[in-house]
Protein backbone atom coordinates (compact mmCIF):
# COMPACT_ATOMS: atom_id res chain seq x y z
CA UNK A 1 0.00 0.00 0.00
CA UNK A 2 1.24 2.94 -0.93
CA UNK A 3 2.50 5.71 2.01
CA UNK A 4 0.71 9.35 2.12
CA UNK A 5 3.39 11.51 3.11
CA UNK A 6 2.90 15.57 4.72
CA UNK A 7 5.88 17.55 5.04
CA UNK A 8 5.25 20.49 7.37
CA UNK A 9 7.25 23.44 7.11
CA UNK A 10 6.75 26.13 10.47
CA UNK A 11 8.78 28.98 8.20
CA UNK A 12 9.47 29.20 4.13
CA UNK A 13 13.23 29.34 5.60
CA UNK A 14 12.89 26.23 6.87
CA UNK A 15 12.18 24.44 3.33
CA UNK A 16 16.14 24.55 2.33
CA UNK A 17 16.42 22.37 0.08
CA UNK A 18 13.63 20.35 -0.64
CA UNK A 19 12.06 19.35 -3.52
CA UNK A 20 8.79 20.69 -3.61
CA UNK A 21 8.22 19.46 -7.37
CA UNK A 22 5.22 16.82 -8.24
CA UNK A 23 3.56 17.91 -4.43
CA UNK A 24 1.03 19.63 -3.64
CA UNK A 25 1.42 22.82 -1.38
CA UNK A 26 -0.76 24.33 0.92
CA UNK A 27 0.01 27.85 2.34
CA UNK A 28 -0.93 29.16 5.71
CA UNK A 29 -1.13 32.89 6.86
CA UNK A 30 -3.90 33.01 8.81
CA UNK A 31 -3.86 36.41 10.40
CA UNK A 32 -4.92 37.72 7.65
CA UNK A 33 -3.49 37.42 4.05
CA UNK A 34 -5.02 33.64 3.42
CA UNK A 35 -7.95 34.09 5.21
CA UNK A 36 -8.73 37.30 3.49
CA UNK A 37 -8.04 36.06 0.19
CA UNK A 38 -10.58 33.06 0.72
CA UNK A 39 -13.18 35.42 1.91
CA UNK A 40 -12.37 37.74 -1.40
CA UNK A 41 -12.26 34.02 -3.70
CA UNK A 42 -15.41 32.90 -1.83
CA UNK A 43 -17.41 36.01 -2.66
CA UNK A 44 -17.11 35.82 -6.28
CA UNK A 45 -13.50 37.74 -6.73
CA UNK A 46 -12.39 36.69 -10.01
CA UNK A 47 -8.56 35.79 -9.53
CA UNK A 48 -6.12 37.65 -6.69
CA UNK A 49 -3.05 38.31 -7.89
CA UNK A 50 -0.72 37.74 -4.79
CA UNK A 51 2.38 41.22 -4.75
CA UNK A 52 5.32 40.93 -3.33
CA UNK A 53 6.14 44.76 -3.15
CA UNK A 54 3.67 48.41 -3.34
CA UNK A 55 5.23 49.39 -6.61
CA UNK A 56 4.62 46.01 -8.41
CA UNK A 57 1.20 46.46 -7.30
CA UNK A 58 1.15 50.00 -8.47
CA UNK A 59 1.98 48.94 -11.74
CA UNK A 60 -0.14 46.40 -12.10
CA UNK A 61 -2.87 48.53 -11.43
CA UNK A 62 -1.80 50.83 -14.11
CA UNK A 63 -2.35 48.24 -16.45
CA UNK A 64 -5.60 47.13 -15.06
CA UNK A 65 -7.87 50.36 -13.91
CA UNK A 66 -10.79 48.29 -13.34
CA UNK A 67 -9.04 46.10 -10.45
CA UNK A 68 -8.81 46.94 -7.09
CA UNK A 69 -5.62 47.05 -5.07
CA UNK A 70 -5.54 45.34 -1.76
CA UNK A 71 -2.98 44.66 1.23
CA UNK A 72 -1.43 45.96 4.05
CA UNK A 73 2.00 47.32 5.64
CA UNK A 74 2.20 47.13 9.08
CA UNK A 75 -1.00 45.74 9.43
CA UNK A 76 -2.66 48.70 7.89
CA UNK A 77 -4.09 50.08 4.47
CA UNK A 78 -1.85 51.46 2.45
CA UNK A 79 -1.83 54.97 0.93
CA UNK A 80 -4.04 54.82 -2.27
CA UNK A 81 -4.97 51.48 -1.94
CA UNK A 82 -9.01 49.99 -2.29
CA UNK A 83 -8.65 47.65 0.49
CA UNK A 84 -6.96 46.61 3.23
CA UNK A 85 -5.85 43.05 4.38
CA UNK A 86 -9.49 42.75 6.63
CA UNK A 87 -11.30 39.92 5.63
CA UNK A 88 -14.10 41.80 6.36
CA UNK A 89 -13.55 44.67 3.63
CA UNK A 90 -14.44 41.67 0.85
CA UNK A 91 -17.53 41.07 0.93
CA UNK A 92 -19.58 39.96 -2.48
CA UNK A 93 -20.56 43.47 -3.00
CA UNK A 94 -17.25 45.21 -3.22
CA UNK A 95 -15.57 41.80 -5.02
CA UNK A 96 -17.48 40.40 -6.85
CA UNK A 97 -16.18 39.47 -10.47
CA UNK A 98 -13.60 41.80 -9.65
CA UNK A 99 -9.74 41.08 -10.32
CA UNK A 100 -7.51 42.25 -6.88
CA UNK A 101 -4.18 43.07 -6.80
CA UNK A 102 -3.03 42.20 -3.58
CA UNK A 103 0.09 42.64 -1.32
CA UNK A 104 1.36 41.04 1.86
CA UNK A 105 4.79 40.64 2.71
CA UNK A 106 4.58 37.28 4.90
CA UNK A 107 2.03 35.58 2.71
CA UNK A 108 2.84 36.22 -0.84
CA UNK A 109 6.96 35.23 0.14
CA UNK A 110 5.48 31.75 1.49
CA UNK A 111 3.82 31.40 -1.68
CA UNK A 112 6.96 32.85 -3.96
CA UNK A 113 8.43 29.78 -1.62
CA UNK A 114 5.99 27.48 -2.92
CA UNK A 115 5.90 28.20 -6.89
CA UNK A 116 7.68 24.70 -7.80
CA UNK A 117 4.73 22.54 -6.17
CA UNK A 118 2.65 21.01 -9.02
CA UNK A 119 -0.30 22.91 -7.28
CA UNK A 120 -0.83 25.28 -4.70
CA UNK A 121 -3.86 25.85 -2.65
CA UNK A 122 -4.47 28.71 -0.05
CA UNK A 123 -5.98 27.69 3.53
CA UNK A 124 -7.80 29.41 6.48
CA UNK A 125 -9.65 27.93 9.78
CA UNK A 126 -12.00 29.14 7.26
CA UNK A 127 -12.33 26.73 4.37
CA UNK A 128 -10.33 23.76 6.13
CA UNK A 129 -12.35 20.55 5.39
CA UNK A 130 -12.76 22.25 1.81
CA UNK A 131 -8.76 21.92 1.73
CA UNK A 132 -8.32 18.49 3.27
CA UNK A 133 -10.82 17.17 1.09
CA UNK A 134 -9.02 18.63 -2.27
CA UNK A 135 -5.90 16.93 -0.89
CA UNK A 136 -7.27 13.72 0.03
CA UNK A 137 -6.00 12.14 -3.12
CA UNK A 138 -2.22 13.67 -3.28
CA UNK A 139 0.22 10.92 -2.47
CA UNK A 140 2.86 14.02 -1.65
CA UNK A 141 1.80 17.27 0.61
CA UNK A 142 3.78 20.37 1.87
CA UNK A 143 2.02 22.85 4.39
CA UNK A 144 4.10 25.80 4.51
CA UNK A 145 3.40 28.24 7.21
CA UNK A 146 4.29 31.95 6.34
CA UNK A 147 4.86 32.88 9.93
CA UNK A 148 5.39 36.61 10.56
CA UNK A 149 8.95 38.98 9.93
CA UNK A 150 10.84 35.24 9.64
CA UNK A 151 9.49 33.97 13.19
CA UNK A 152 7.25 31.27 13.38
CA UNK A 153 3.84 32.24 14.91
CA UNK A 154 1.20 30.09 16.55
CA UNK A 155 -1.76 30.66 14.71
CA UNK A 156 0.00 29.17 11.59
CA UNK A 157 1.38 25.99 12.90
CA UNK A 158 -2.03 25.60 14.58
CA UNK A 159 -3.80 25.32 11.33
CA UNK A 160 -0.81 23.05 10.12
CA UNK A 161 -1.76 20.77 13.00
CA UNK A 162 -5.17 20.69 12.07
CA UNK A 163 -4.49 20.12 8.15
CA UNK A 164 -2.46 17.00 9.48
CA UNK A 165 -4.63 15.80 12.26
CA UNK A 166 -7.63 16.21 9.64
CA UNK A 167 -5.69 13.74 6.85
CA UNK A 168 -4.30 11.59 9.55
CA UNK A 169 -7.73 10.64 10.58
CA UNK A 170 -9.46 10.47 7.01
CA UNK A 171 -6.63 8.50 5.90
CA UNK A 172 -7.17 4.19 4.35
CA UNK A 173 -3.18 4.62 3.90
CA UNK A 174 0.07 4.83 5.88
CA UNK A 175 1.10 8.22 6.89
CA UNK A 176 4.83 9.57 7.08
CA UNK A 177 5.12 12.35 8.62
CA UNK A 178 8.41 14.90 9.20
CA UNK A 179 9.20 15.97 13.18
CA UNK A 180 7.19 20.03 11.93
CA UNK A 181 4.02 17.62 10.79
CA UNK A 182 4.41 15.64 14.63
CA UNK A 183 4.87 18.98 16.26
CA UNK A 184 2.28 20.97 14.57
CA UNK A 185 -0.13 18.32 15.26
CA UNK A 186 0.54 17.59 18.81
CA UNK A 187 0.28 21.42 19.30
CA UNK A 188 -3.44 21.40 17.84
CA UNK A 189 -4.39 18.28 19.15
CA UNK A 190 -3.60 20.13 22.62
CA UNK A 191 -5.57 22.97 21.37
CA UNK A 192 -9.02 21.08 19.90
CA UNK A 193 -9.67 20.18 23.44
CA UNK A 194 -13.43 21.74 23.84
CA UNK A 195 -12.76 23.33 20.85
CA UNK A 196 -15.46 26.31 19.23
CA UNK A 197 -14.67 29.44 17.24
CA UNK A 198 -14.64 31.19 20.58
CA UNK A 199 -11.62 28.99 22.25
CA UNK A 200 -9.94 29.00 19.03
CA UNK A 201 -10.37 32.63 19.11
CA UNK A 202 -8.43 33.08 22.24
CA UNK A 203 -5.97 31.07 21.49
CA UNK A 204 -5.16 32.93 18.10
CA UNK A 205 -5.22 36.19 20.15
CA UNK A 206 -2.27 35.01 22.11
CA UNK A 207 -0.07 34.61 19.03
CA UNK A 208 2.51 36.70 17.98
CA UNK A 209 -0.03 37.47 15.01
CA UNK A 210 -2.99 37.77 17.34
CA UNK A 211 -1.32 40.20 19.23
CA UNK A 212 -0.86 42.41 16.32
CA UNK A 213 -3.95 42.38 14.79
CA UNK A 214 -5.56 43.23 18.66
CA UNK A 215 -3.03 45.89 18.62
CA UNK A 216 -4.35 47.48 15.54
CA UNK A 217 -7.67 47.63 17.38
CA UNK A 218 -8.74 44.98 14.56
CA UNK A 219 -10.23 42.12 16.92
CA UNK A 220 -13.36 40.94 14.59
CA UNK A 221 -10.71 39.91 12.05
CA UNK A 222 -9.31 37.28 14.47
CA UNK A 223 -13.06 36.23 15.45
CA UNK A 224 -13.53 35.88 11.79
CA UNK A 225 -10.49 34.30 10.86
CA UNK A 226 -11.19 31.77 14.10
CA UNK A 227 -14.44 30.58 12.11
CA UNK A 228 -14.06 26.99 10.68
CA UNK A 229 -15.58 25.93 7.87
CA UNK A 230 -17.21 29.11 6.90
CA UNK A 231 -16.67 28.44 3.25
CA UNK A 232 -16.77 25.37 1.07
CA UNK A 233 -14.15 27.30 -1.39
CA UNK A 234 -10.42 26.36 -1.81
CA UNK A 235 -8.69 28.87 -3.43
CA UNK A 236 -5.76 27.85 -6.23
CA UNK A 237 -2.87 29.57 -7.44
CA UNK A 238 -1.82 28.93 -10.82
CA UNK A 239 2.45 29.24 -10.74
CA UNK A 240 2.44 30.03 -14.64
CA UNK A 241 -0.43 33.18 -14.49
CA UNK A 242 0.36 33.64 -10.82
CA UNK A 243 -3.54 34.37 -10.56
CA UNK A 244 -5.72 32.97 -7.68
CA UNK A 245 -8.86 31.31 -8.51
CA UNK A 246 -11.16 29.28 -6.83
CA UNK A 247 -10.24 25.89 -7.48
CA UNK A 248 -13.33 24.56 -9.27
CA UNK A 249 -12.77 27.22 -11.97
CA UNK A 250 -9.11 26.66 -12.26
CA UNK A 251 -7.21 24.38 -14.86
CA UNK A 252 -6.12 21.22 -12.49
CA UNK B 1 5.33 42.34 39.31
CA UNK B 2 8.31 41.11 37.07
CA UNK B 3 7.68 39.35 33.76
CA UNK B 4 8.98 35.73 33.51
CA UNK B 5 10.17 35.89 30.03
CA UNK B 6 10.84 32.52 28.14
CA UNK B 7 11.84 32.45 24.71
CA UNK B 8 12.49 28.90 22.45
CA UNK B 9 13.83 28.61 19.70
CA UNK B 10 13.23 25.47 17.49
CA UNK B 11 16.63 25.70 15.83
CA UNK B 12 20.07 27.24 16.81
CA UNK B 13 19.53 29.53 12.89
CA UNK B 14 15.97 30.37 14.62
CA UNK B 15 18.01 32.64 17.15
CA UNK B 16 18.75 34.98 14.60
CA UNK B 17 19.53 38.29 15.84
CA UNK B 18 17.94 38.13 18.97
CA UNK B 19 20.76 39.42 22.15
CA UNK B 20 21.23 36.20 24.54
CA UNK B 21 23.37 38.35 26.98
CA UNK B 22 22.27 38.78 30.73
CA UNK B 23 19.95 35.72 29.81
CA UNK B 24 19.76 31.68 31.15
CA UNK B 25 20.43 29.76 27.66
CA UNK B 26 19.53 25.86 27.90
CA UNK B 27 20.54 23.69 25.33
CA UNK B 28 18.78 20.73 24.28
CA UNK B 29 19.76 17.52 22.31
CA UNK B 30 17.65 14.99 24.08
CA UNK B 31 19.17 12.21 21.55
CA UNK B 32 21.51 11.96 22.72
CA UNK B 33 24.25 14.65 23.34
CA UNK B 34 22.76 16.40 26.56
CA UNK B 35 21.08 12.87 27.95
CA UNK B 36 24.69 11.45 27.71
CA UNK B 37 26.83 14.62 29.05
CA UNK B 38 24.48 14.87 31.93
CA UNK B 39 25.16 11.00 32.28
CA UNK B 40 28.96 11.92 32.22
CA UNK B 41 28.25 14.50 34.74
CA UNK B 42 25.87 13.12 37.45
CA UNK B 43 28.56 10.10 37.16
CA UNK B 44 31.75 12.61 38.73
CA UNK B 45 33.17 12.97 35.15
CA UNK B 46 35.78 16.10 36.05
CA UNK B 47 34.52 17.84 33.10
CA UNK B 48 33.23 17.52 29.80
CA UNK B 49 34.84 19.79 26.55
CA UNK B 50 32.18 20.07 23.86
CA UNK B 51 34.22 20.55 20.30
CA UNK B 52 33.01 20.53 17.03
CA UNK B 53 35.74 18.71 15.38
CA UNK B 54 37.43 15.56 15.32
CA UNK B 55 40.61 17.52 14.50
CA UNK B 56 39.95 19.72 18.11
CA UNK B 57 38.84 16.99 20.35
CA UNK B 58 42.37 15.26 18.57
CA UNK B 59 44.11 17.91 19.12
CA UNK B 60 42.99 18.59 22.88
CA UNK B 61 43.75 15.12 23.34
CA UNK B 62 47.25 15.30 22.66
CA UNK B 63 47.48 18.19 25.43
CA UNK B 64 45.42 15.95 27.68
CA UNK B 65 46.69 12.35 27.58
CA UNK B 66 45.00 11.37 30.40
CA UNK B 67 41.74 12.81 29.18
CA UNK B 68 38.71 10.74 27.41
CA UNK B 69 37.72 11.03 23.78
CA UNK B 70 34.16 10.66 23.27
CA UNK B 71 31.76 11.44 20.68
CA UNK B 72 30.17 10.04 17.23
CA UNK B 73 29.87 11.23 13.80
CA UNK B 74 26.90 9.73 11.82
CA UNK B 75 25.93 8.63 15.41
CA UNK B 76 28.68 5.77 15.51
CA UNK B 77 32.11 5.90 17.66
CA UNK B 78 34.78 7.67 16.11
CA UNK B 79 37.69 5.88 14.93
CA UNK B 80 40.37 5.87 17.88
CA UNK B 81 38.16 7.74 20.13
CA UNK B 82 37.34 5.87 24.04
CA UNK B 83 34.08 6.34 23.91
CA UNK B 84 30.80 6.85 21.65
CA UNK B 85 27.80 8.96 22.10
CA UNK B 86 25.79 6.50 24.49
CA UNK B 87 24.65 7.23 27.71
CA UNK B 88 25.26 3.97 29.10
CA UNK B 89 29.39 4.58 27.91
CA UNK B 90 29.30 6.87 30.34
CA UNK B 91 29.11 5.02 34.05
CA UNK B 92 31.17 6.36 37.14
CA UNK B 93 33.21 3.37 36.94
CA UNK B 94 34.50 4.76 33.27
CA UNK B 95 34.74 8.77 33.54
CA UNK B 96 34.51 9.38 37.48
CA UNK B 97 37.76 12.49 37.82
CA UNK B 98 37.92 12.36 34.04
CA UNK B 99 38.25 15.07 31.55
CA UNK B 100 36.27 14.10 28.95
CA UNK B 101 36.60 15.56 25.16
CA UNK B 102 33.40 15.28 23.55
CA UNK B 103 32.64 16.23 19.58
CA UNK B 104 29.12 16.13 18.32
CA UNK B 105 27.98 18.41 15.82
CA UNK B 106 24.65 19.54 16.79
CA UNK B 107 24.83 19.65 20.14
CA UNK B 108 28.05 21.51 19.75
CA UNK B 109 26.44 24.03 17.54
CA UNK B 110 24.03 24.34 19.88
CA UNK B 111 25.76 25.61 22.38
CA UNK B 112 28.26 27.52 20.26
CA UNK B 113 24.76 29.49 19.52
CA UNK B 114 24.39 30.53 23.42
CA UNK B 115 27.97 31.62 24.17
CA UNK B 116 26.92 35.25 24.97
CA UNK B 117 24.52 34.27 27.30
CA UNK B 118 25.36 34.78 31.26
CA UNK B 119 24.59 31.41 31.78
CA UNK B 120 24.74 28.17 30.10
CA UNK B 121 23.05 25.02 30.86
CA UNK B 122 22.78 21.36 29.59
CA UNK B 123 19.38 19.27 29.76
CA UNK B 124 17.87 16.54 29.62
CA UNK B 125 14.37 14.72 30.29
CA UNK B 126 16.81 12.93 33.25
CA UNK B 127 17.75 16.35 34.54
CA UNK B 128 14.14 18.26 34.04
CA UNK B 129 13.07 19.20 37.68
CA UNK B 130 16.78 20.07 38.48
CA UNK B 131 17.07 22.40 35.24
CA UNK B 132 13.74 23.79 36.09
CA UNK B 133 14.78 24.41 39.92
CA UNK B 134 17.65 25.99 38.78
CA UNK B 135 16.08 28.60 36.66
CA UNK B 136 13.32 29.23 38.65
CA UNK B 137 14.87 32.18 39.84
CA UNK B 138 16.01 33.78 36.60
CA UNK B 139 13.71 36.19 34.70
CA UNK B 140 14.79 35.87 31.12
CA UNK B 141 15.04 32.01 30.07
CA UNK B 142 16.27 31.30 26.52
CA UNK B 143 15.48 27.35 25.72
CA UNK B 144 17.36 26.28 22.66
CA UNK B 145 16.81 23.41 20.67
CA UNK B 146 19.98 21.37 18.98
CA UNK B 147 17.50 19.71 16.12
CA UNK B 148 19.56 17.46 13.53
CA UNK B 149 21.64 18.64 10.57
CA UNK B 150 19.20 21.97 10.76
CA UNK B 151 15.64 20.03 10.86
CA UNK B 152 13.96 20.76 13.82
CA UNK B 153 13.17 16.76 15.80
CA UNK B 154 10.21 16.38 17.90
CA UNK B 155 12.26 15.00 20.83
CA UNK B 156 14.02 18.05 21.12
CA UNK B 157 10.47 20.58 20.92
CA UNK B 158 8.91 17.97 24.16
CA UNK B 159 12.01 19.04 26.16
CA UNK B 160 11.68 22.58 25.69
CA UNK B 161 7.69 22.10 25.80
CA UNK B 162 8.20 20.04 29.59
CA UNK B 163 10.64 23.07 30.44
CA UNK B 164 7.84 25.62 29.78
CA UNK B 165 4.90 24.40 30.99
CA UNK B 166 7.34 23.40 34.41
CA UNK B 167 8.55 26.78 35.03
CA UNK B 168 4.63 28.34 33.92
CA UNK B 169 3.09 25.99 36.31
CA UNK B 170 5.39 26.79 39.33
CA UNK B 171 5.44 30.70 38.36
CA UNK B 172 4.58 33.22 41.06
CA UNK B 173 4.86 36.06 38.28
CA UNK B 174 3.08 36.38 35.26
CA UNK B 175 4.49 34.46 31.97
CA UNK B 176 5.51 36.11 28.79
CA UNK B 177 6.48 33.26 25.84
CA UNK B 178 7.47 33.78 22.41
CA UNK B 179 5.29 31.97 20.42
CA UNK B 180 7.67 29.20 19.84
CA UNK B 181 7.68 28.58 23.47
CA UNK B 182 3.77 27.99 23.24
CA UNK B 183 4.07 25.56 20.56
CA UNK B 184 6.24 23.64 22.35
CA UNK B 185 4.21 23.39 25.42
CA UNK B 186 1.27 22.89 23.80
CA UNK B 187 2.97 19.57 22.23
CA UNK B 188 4.26 18.54 25.59
CA UNK B 189 1.04 18.91 27.09
CA UNK B 190 -1.02 16.67 24.44
CA UNK B 191 2.47 14.01 25.46
CA UNK B 192 2.29 14.84 28.71
CA UNK B 193 -1.55 12.58 29.26
CA UNK B 194 -0.79 9.15 30.95
CA UNK B 195 2.58 10.28 30.66
CA UNK B 196 5.55 7.49 31.68
CA UNK B 197 9.04 6.69 30.89
CA UNK B 198 7.35 4.15 28.13
CA UNK B 199 4.67 6.27 26.40
CA UNK B 200 7.79 9.04 26.09
CA UNK B 201 10.23 6.24 24.95
CA UNK B 202 7.60 5.71 22.37
CA UNK B 203 7.45 9.14 21.37
CA UNK B 204 10.84 10.04 21.16
CA UNK B 205 10.81 6.85 19.19
CA UNK B 206 8.58 8.32 16.15
CA UNK B 207 11.00 11.39 16.06
CA UNK B 208 13.51 11.84 13.61
CA UNK B 209 16.51 11.84 15.97
CA UNK B 210 14.55 8.34 17.46
CA UNK B 211 14.38 6.64 14.09
CA UNK B 212 18.31 7.79 13.70
CA UNK B 213 18.99 5.96 17.24
CA UNK B 214 16.54 3.07 16.26
CA UNK B 215 18.51 2.79 12.74
CA UNK B 216 22.03 2.40 14.81
CA UNK B 217 20.77 -0.28 17.14
CA UNK B 218 20.52 1.56 20.11
CA UNK B 219 16.80 1.88 21.42
CA UNK B 220 18.05 1.32 25.19
CA UNK B 221 19.40 4.68 24.63
CA UNK B 222 16.02 6.06 23.53
CA UNK B 223 14.70 4.23 26.90
CA UNK B 224 17.61 5.70 29.04
CA UNK B 225 16.84 9.38 27.32
CA UNK B 226 13.66 9.31 28.12
CA UNK B 227 13.52 8.44 31.56
CA UNK B 228 12.24 11.30 33.94
CA UNK B 229 14.53 12.90 36.26
CA UNK B 230 16.62 10.15 37.12
CA UNK B 231 19.63 13.03 37.88
CA UNK B 232 19.38 15.55 40.69
CA UNK B 233 22.23 17.48 38.58
CA UNK B 234 22.73 20.61 36.22
CA UNK B 235 26.10 20.60 34.15
CA UNK B 236 26.89 24.37 33.53
CA UNK B 237 28.80 25.28 30.63
CA UNK B 238 31.20 27.91 31.64
CA UNK B 239 31.82 30.15 28.06
CA UNK B 240 34.99 31.57 29.20
CA UNK B 241 36.85 28.19 30.15
CA UNK B 242 34.53 25.84 27.40
CA UNK B 243 34.13 23.32 30.50
CA UNK B 244 30.82 22.13 31.50
CA UNK B 245 30.85 20.41 35.17
CA UNK B 246 28.03 20.72 37.80
CA UNK B 247 26.90 23.65 38.47
CA UNK B 248 27.14 22.55 42.05
CA UNK B 249 30.79 23.17 41.19
CA UNK B 250 31.07 25.75 39.14
CA UNK B 251 31.42 29.55 39.93
CA UNK B 252 27.89 30.97 39.07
Amino acid sequence: MKTKRIDVFLLPALIGETDLSGGAAVVIDVLRATTTITHAIAHQADCVVPLLTIDEAKGEGTKNPSALMGGERGGQKIDGFDLGNSPAEYPESVVGGKKILFTTTNGTKAMQACRTAAEIYIAGFVNLTAVCNKLADCPHIFVVCAGTAGEITREDVLLAGAIVDHLSTDATEPMQLNDQAQIAADAWLESKTELTTTTLADRLKQSRGGRNVLRLGQENDIDIAATLDKFDVVPMLNPKTWEIRDSRNSAP
